[in-house]
């Protein structure tokens, strides 16, 4: 016969267990919009191990860190970047402040509001628009016309802001891994002051938290001596590709646990966090919903748009690696916040 | 005379006033190094402007950043940087690698050990030393080696690790700071990997808290296929000057609310923090105790070491833009951690 202490002992272990079910079951689920496929298995598997003190994997709160690639990862990037929408929509502008670039190229094609040459614009000509489109102002002055550009463009397709068009389920898996404990981050091959303009609003994750291409800035005066830092036309790191982990790094200075992209820009931050020990989670989003959003690849035989593409060999690759592939079709219940 | 309910009312109103004033006492000194004049004033008058909900000069705790320098703000920087001290002694083992070297200048030189010869290395001397001797190793090389060789290299006046010559007084307000919601940078003109490797556990400032010189690296592979990051002699930002404002919105994006220097190197980073509206604390640390640590100027009429120098020109420009000046003499009761 148990003593009356192990009685009252045992007594409380089985409130504690009762009660620790009754919390379990208190909480709402954390993913809603997933469906319960491998990868949304996988995160879950992958947080318990990292937060459960008695796991051989648990990783300590201040080495949690979680980096998303954002066009195609974490909001819409087709047909065209939003950011490059942007920075052709500030042409004119440009060109009213410098009026000879009116009859150069590809100014000259931009102005012709001409969709089919536009869509011949080669990579240099992109380039060249980037640079006179995103330099030349304060850092101040930028955010403030990006803030105001993205409050009234719109997406062709859905007719919708195009930060409403943010991914439900990545939104949930980032707030998912901050309640444990990560330092969510947006790793972004497009421009970090872009981004960093409407990220904490978006995504909950603030600009210094933010890692993308970046331009140097140069510190200076306003006539009225206020001290100022304009954006300059020197790129200090392409954030895409190898530019990902060695952003991580100069950002960061720690190897993430966590890495989610869609395309091969991202193939190097996945390759980089899954060499670190311990558990790591490695995710690619294949876009294969063409109902809902997209379909490209050529990854699975979807077409290839040559826009942020998830190729055959990044596909056989993550098999490979172990790492998951979200397939929107099939992984999602939901795609956008504005669905009910 | 007062009703029931008015009676009761006051005494609940007497028992908070009475909680609160037993709650205030309860509390240490969140400064207790600090003597109680004006710098010890401004810093409790500035967390509680920023801190009080009801206060017109309140910030949200989003944008709390606070940014200091380290050499001669938070740590001994004389009679050498501790990180030029780092360069110099792995001299040998990057002449070892490459012999060809000891030849040529200053690498000859720093092999001889002749003090005298050694105190006239110029400005460009040393960078051709740092970029030798601070690239060409993997990222985490390179941090294993600044570990190994802070537990052991020691300061010549106390002879003790130089990650024990930190100022007591700056961990304090450090500590209050984030206490009070801060997150608090780094922001040197030193090596951003070198200070990533001890910031966590010497102030309590994780790696991407670190702002510093930055070193490009670049990603490849180590024979066994493993991915690499390696340092690279490509300087991508000299955090020094108007490179402090730029590192600080290249690594944070926000204008910080509070800057802590000793030196010309940072009149800049006080500046742009000062230009931003509302409250905003700006110190220069003074270092005026030849006894206790180090008297240097040229301003108030110390010596002119040529090393992190707190000229006359900039005490009058803190004395015409009101920052506070803390004399290490009179405003601070101990030093250094081991001091009891």
């Amino acid at each position: 016969m148990p003593s009356i202490r192990s009685g009252r002992s045992l007594a409380l272990a089985v409130c504690g267990l009762l009660l620790a079910s009754v919390c379990a079951r208190a909480q709402p689920d954390p993913l809603p919009s997933w469906n319960d496929g491998a990868p949304r298995q996988a995160i879950l598997a992958f947080v318990h191990a990292v937060t459960d003190t008695s796991s051989p994997k648990f990783v300590p709160v201040e080495e949690r860190i979680a980096t998303f690639d954002q066009d195609g990862t974490t909001w819409v990037s087709h047909p065209m970047y939003t950011q490059v929408v942007y920075c052709l929509e500030r042409v004119p502008d440009v060109v009213k402040a410098k009026p000879a670039l009116a009859k150069l190229e590809p100014f000259k094609t931009v102005l012709s509001g001409d969709q089919a040459a536009m869509a011949k614009l080669t990579m240099k000509d992109l380039e060249v628009i980037l640079a006179a489109t995103l330099s030349g102002m304060t850092v101040d002055d930028f955010r403030a016309d990006v803030t105001k550009w993205l409050a009234t463009a719109r997406h062709p397709r859905w007719n919708r802001l195009y930060t409403e068009l943010v991914y439900q389920p990545m939104l949930e898996l980032m707030q998912y891994l901050r309640s444990n404990g990560f330092k969510t981050y947006i790793v972004t091959g497009g421009g970090q002051d872009f981004v960093r303009a409407y990220s904490e609003r978006v995504y909950g994750i603030p600009p210094e938290q933010v890692v993308g291409s970046m331009g140097g800035t140069k510190y200076g005066y306003a006539k009225d001596g206020t001290p100022t830092l304009t954006k300059e036309p020197k790129l200090l790191l392409n954030d895409d590709h190898a530019g990902k982990p060695e952003g991580i790094h100069m950002m960061i200075g720690r190897r993430p646990h966590a890495a989610f992209g869609n395309s091969g820009g991202d193939r190097e931050m996945l390759e980089y966090t899954g060499a670190g020990d311990g558990a790591r989670l490695m995710m690619l989003v294949l876009h294969d919903d063409a109902e809902r959003e997209y379909a490209y690849g050529p990854a699975k035989g979807l077409p290839d748009t040559k826009i942020g593409t998830f190729s055959q060999a990044l596909y056989d690759e993550a098999t490979r690696r172990g790492w998951s592939v979200i397939g929107m079709k099939a992984d999602w219940k939901r795609i956008f916040p504005f669905e009910q």
